[in-house]
């Protein structure tokens, strides 16, 4: 796939020199992804443990198990959440045109996700699916460090297939952004192939976030065969040491061997990015209180895409990205809840 | 009914003097109301001119404008509400034995608020209706001076009628509290008017909020001979003035005059309590930022309810009501976020 949009002094190839598309451009970012409402409640640690969980991490469950979670939680708050949807969903608020795909319900979940996804200005057009299943949804206990750990029931959101996938919303997207937790589903692995060979076709950017180190021991394998694929990587630290099984700068250097552009996210030791054999530390930015960090790395990854996708060089976009992550952990919830593209203005002079 | 809870100067009369009750306090606080689940939005106050909307007040709306102004508002945040159901958590976030009567369908956002009241430690049994229509929601458009603004569709919650008033739930409660709101529906009136019934037998006390002032328009001349049974009132300046139709001096005057307890709110300016021929001034409790001032009024409810029922005096009861409001105007949605007992204890010393 081709090389990466930059107006930096790093590389001076520009995004559309080898495009050889057919299709205008209408989205900035499309994101792909399991489609979840969080039901957010702050809870001791002690639960967390009770429940067999994994604090910090993503865990899944069984509708079953779920609802015995939901019953031993607090009074909860709901807003629409979703890895990608919420990286999609920063793309708009900085003023980007993202679109998305992903499986709802046609239930009260479904349309409350679908609402918020829409209001926030993302093009989604998935189909509902019917209602033998429930619009998946994400328990997030919030503890009192603000650390965040999930437990997921899919629902219908792990029914997305290749079916979904509209070739001419892929075509249309400068860049095709996809969540590692897609893998732990067949159908939406095929929902992917499908979504990566069309953005090849049309010389689209393509990129992955690894998403959960659960979620990178489940699947190592295809990973690795996977980010040769991938133009723009984000991980974790726990993520990239977990998929190169190796130390934090050995397992960058695997990643920028691999990928045109790695973004390896430290909490609040910022992040680095690795792309063209530069490299770019980039601090993160300080908030007042952390409340909650549900939703730091995708809107990093909202950002970072962003800036991409406008052409912005590799330091402005890494501090995009650490401008919306800060945003999001400043409140309850891994939606922007300001105008992001207030605060780009602020960084880019726009 | 009987003479109020005191334990104060102001009156010796002891909470239970003149009960003829055969049945134990279960409950302290008994809440009936509509149950609602608030789905709130930040807004520009273009939105709710635009929309036809009364800023600051209720608007109740059928299904179809629900949705019309669902599809105008931003990106959501969905928290349980009512402002019944609000009170009544905010008496368990004391460290209360509340209870709750109210109508919800048996779809999503029906479990959502039953999980949250019970969650918050409030017993709640009243039967999920069947699925004709949805559980009730409450559209809260937030502006940025942080008043709030409803369009409330009852959806189920109007189907509450006098076969949900559980006699035996009414005659364990202390206090059986009922929202002005119940007055738009005929069968939720007649629940109330059960509900009274019963209490009045068990020489239990009844109180009634006026909710809104167009609530109050609606139904004036039914409130006018409903508060002559009336405990325990609470109504805010707009209300109270509505009601009697004069200024806030007369119309105290006249609630006091038919009430044996009357607590009035005036936002920043604190409130007014008027009971057994004294009056007392009790002041706002000061936040940082005044977030979103939706539930200030019921949570202030909450403290003078819980306060009552333990059969503190007036002036601590109503200082538990500032206190309660505060913390509910300092964040996003209408349920405690902290737990109230704790710093009812600096106020109380238990």
């Amino acid at each position: 796939m081709g090389k990466l949009a930059t107006r930096s002094q790093y590389t001076t190839i520009p995004f559309e020199s080898d495009k050889v598309v057919a299709v205008e451009t209408r989205y900035d970012v499309l994101g792909i992804g399991n489609a979840l409402v969080d039901v957010l409640s702050r809870e001791d640690d002690g639960l967390i443990e009770e429940m067999g969980l994994e604090r910090g991490a993503a865990t899944m469950v069984e509708s079953a198990r779920a609802h015995a979670v939901y019953r031993r939680l607090g009074p909860g708050t709901e807003v629409s959440g979703g890895s990608a949807a919420n990286t999609v969903a920063g793309v708009a608020s900085f003023g980007g045109t993202p679109a998305y795909i992903g499986k709802v319900a046609a239930d009260q979940l479904g349309g409350v996700f679908r609402h918020d996804l829409r209001a926030q200005g993302v093009a989604f057009d998935t189909r509902a699916a019917d209602e033998t299943e429930p619009t998946g949804r994400c328990l997030v206990i919030v503890s009192p460090d603000a650390q965040r750990t999930m437990c997921t029931h899919l629902g219908v959101a792990q029914r997305l297939g290749p079916e979904d996938v509209d070739p001419d919303v892929v075509a249309a997207a400068r860049i095709t952004y996809v969540e590692g937790f897609l893998w732990d589903e067949p159908s939406a692995k095929r929902a992917i192939t499908r979504a990566f060979e069309v953005a090849s076709r049309n010389s689209r950017k393509v990129a992955l976030s690894l998403s959960d180190p659960f979620c990178v021991d489940r699947h190592r394998e295809e990973f690795l065969t996977l980010i040769e694929e991938v133009d723009i990587l984000f991980a974790n630290e726990a993520e990239i040491t977990s998929l190169f099984d190796t130390d934090f700068e050995s397992a960058a250097d695997e990643a920028a061997a691999r990928c045109e552009f790695a973004a390896l996210t430290r909490g609040a030791q910022g992040s680095l990015i690795r792309t063209n054999g530069s490299v770019f530390e980039i601090d993160a930015v300080g908030v007042d209180e952390v409340v909650d960090t549900t939703g730091a790395g995708d809107l990093y990854a909202a950002g970072v895409l962003w800036g991409l996708a406008r052409g912005l060089g590799p330091r402005t976009c890494g501090e995009l990205g650490a401008i919306a992550a800060a945003e999001v952990i400043s409140h309850l919830g891994a939606r922007p809840m300001v105008p992001l593209g207030e605060l780009a203005r602020q960084l880019t002079g726009d």
